[in-house]
């Protein structure tokens, strides 16, 4: 299912070598119209894989007729040469897929890449990997593609819905570590076969993002390749309402998110920082943000310890509005901290089950927001410093 | 020595019995003048403990006849009974201190604590500690009183110099997480028996923690308690060029720093980061801010791994002066990354030593500034889950 589930989208993924190991590594998803509109967001980090400059040039023309994604490699930080890598994976797959998809340019043509930043990626085996992929282009090719995707990733992410009139969105994603703010080390694709302007998906897609993978904060770390496209064949024929289908996004992207949250590196609990009472929701983004990035807090609650003061004090750290006297917290809905100061008996903080639910009440006004992090643990620090070498 | 270096001031730390275990856990700072000039700086923290509350305030005078200080209790998040527990603290020292110090009052006595956060003091204890404390000062203590400060510290820290024309500068600090910007979970008391104004002690002080304490971020995680203090004797009678004075203030808070960072939680390595090339001053520190800060960096550390990507991608979510493709990275004096790219063999960056120094060079100007931090490990995880329980 995943990016296959709508109509008109074939998918592939084949182990062409780019990693060692014999996994898979490379994947095609081809939009078979008739529509070929598209969007797509990028990751605000101004050192920009090659990538996901090549993929943003593509969307700013609102078509793309076909996504070429691996694992293996991030082609960031490779200079022209890695641009050019990019430039020739596209013109590759542009003409092997020229057969089936008459007319097919470089220019429709999106890349993706994850893995390792600041080496160049191993260009034969890529390509060869493409003539594997287009071969095996398939409406059952869903998975195998999701597959491909995965770095440190444990499993792999699908989703799909049905939107009302029988459309149907579904999606795949990768993301394992570097989860921050602007998206994440996460590849990302969307398709559904409703037919939808290039202009609408777009508005759809930033506001999907804006309140499920933009507010997922493992590790505060912001990466150089973060993509997430959403693209449309039409071939449902159905029209939908822009909010119904802003919904129906929304809660694919959010299925996705959780299952990013879920597999993070190393995590063993699902911390959601809900933040209530705040003045705006700017507001309440910034202190869900700075508990979220807070590491004695992710800690202390790797220990199930309901230690509120490390909340109170990220909490102090933000410009949001509000008085420290007036602060209140619940730990897995135990309001242990009230006035700024002990509340309720923090034992009755029940902190053993996978997931967690901190509620910060600012008391400075009527919007809310929620933020998702992970705990921090021994094994992610395993994880992450032998993950190079 | 400690801050009983300088002449003029006596000191004691004693086991009251505020931690459990028996450690010392009190202690007492007295300047016995002729001068009691003195200046303060205080965590940025919008949260801020009773203690940090009420010696802004004594501070905010110029005068301090003397500081009393606990671990075991950070009195912060404690409501208007906690600031009654500090203001009764800087009473019953002024009390019994008044025997040796006539005239001496609350108003002029600082109040430092530092352990778990949202928890009252133990009062009966801390003001018996008072008592035994201020029976045991003397021109000796100033090592018995670095060591009741200590929470996880590992080792006391303390310091002292001699500047020109023979007046002398000693300190004592403690801290080992919570090191972030504005000064971190840290306590720091700086004296002098230089003859200073207050107006002046104040400039040498916040030039002296802008380029020390506040350069060093272990953990990003910024405490409510963070005090550092410099106080002036007169006893020398000599008075200092100001610049002179502030060479050699920086040099006591730089040896300090040092040491807290090599004493920090879990660490093995003590990282710098030098950010070379920037456009302002500003932008340096901000820069390696960001890379002190991020976490898959500091595991890749713990690791050996020379990972530059993950520095890149660090100066990438900053708004600082750089273009990608001009950035130059050097891990231990070698230039791995080059113009944005791989550059000098990576498998040449030794990363065995202790000390690791990452150079960042923006290639945007001629402004430089140095972060220090540590790396995050399996034990800084474990140490910060079994905190407070």
């Amino acid at each position: 299912m995943s990016v296959t589930a709508p109509q008109g989208f074939r998918a592939a993924g084949v182990a062409a070598g780019i990693k060692s190991g014999g996994a898979r590594d490379l994947a095609i998803v081809i939009n078979d119209g008739p529509s070929c509109a598209a969007a797509g967001v990028f990751t605000r980090n101004r050192v920009k894989a090659a990538p996901v400059l090549w993929s943003a040039q593509v969307l700013s023309g609102g078509r793309v007729r076909a996504v070429v994604l691996n694992s293996g490699g991030a082609n960031a930080c490779t200079g022209p040469l890695g641009f050019q890598d990019t430039h020739a994976t596209a013109e590759k797959t542009a003409e092997v897929l020229g057969g089936s998809a008459p007319g097919i340019g470089a220019a429709e043509i999106a890349v993706c890449s994850t893995g390792l930043i600041g080496e160049r990626l191993p260009m034969d085996a890529l390509l060869a990997g493409v003539d594997m992929a287009a071969a095996q282009l398939s409406r059952d090719g869903g998975l195998a593609a999701a597959d491909a995707i995965r770095t440190t990733d444990t499993v792999s992410k699908i989703s799909f819905r049905r939107g009302d009139g029988g459309y149907m969105v579904g999606g795949m994603a990768k993301g394992a570590g570097m989860l921050a703010p602007a998206l994440a080390t996460m590849l990302c694709v969307i398709t559904t076969d409703a037919d939808v302007s290039a202009e609408d998906l777009d508005v759809v897609l930033r506001d999907a993002t804006a309140v499920t993978f933009d507010r997922l904060d493992t590790d505060g770390c912001m990466s150089t390749n973060d993509t997430v496209l959403l693209l449309a064949s039409g071939a449902s024929g159905v029209r939908p309402d822009l909010a119904e289908l802003g919904k129906v996004v929304t809660a694919v992207c959010a299925d996705l998110a959780r299952q990013l949250l879920v597999d993070a590196e190393g995590a063993t609990k699902a911390i959601a920082i809900e933040v209530v009472g705040a003045a705006s929701e700017h507001d309440a983004v910034t202190v869900g943000r700075a508990v979220a990035r807070s590491n004695l807090l992710k800690c202390a609650i790797h220990g199930e310890d309901p230690n509120w003061g490390r909340v109170v004090s990220a909490v102090g750290t933000t410009d949001a509005a509000f008085e420290p006297e007036r602060l209140n917290v619940a730990i897995n809905g135990i309001w242990i901290c009230r006035g700024g100061a002990a509340g309720d008996d923090r034992s009755k903080a029940d902190l053993r089950p996978r997931d967690v639910t901190i509620t910060v009440d600012l008391s400075a006004g009527s919007h809310s927001a929620t933020v998702h992090t992970t705990d921090l643990t021994a094994a992610y620090v395993h994880e992450n410093s032998a993950y190079s070498s």
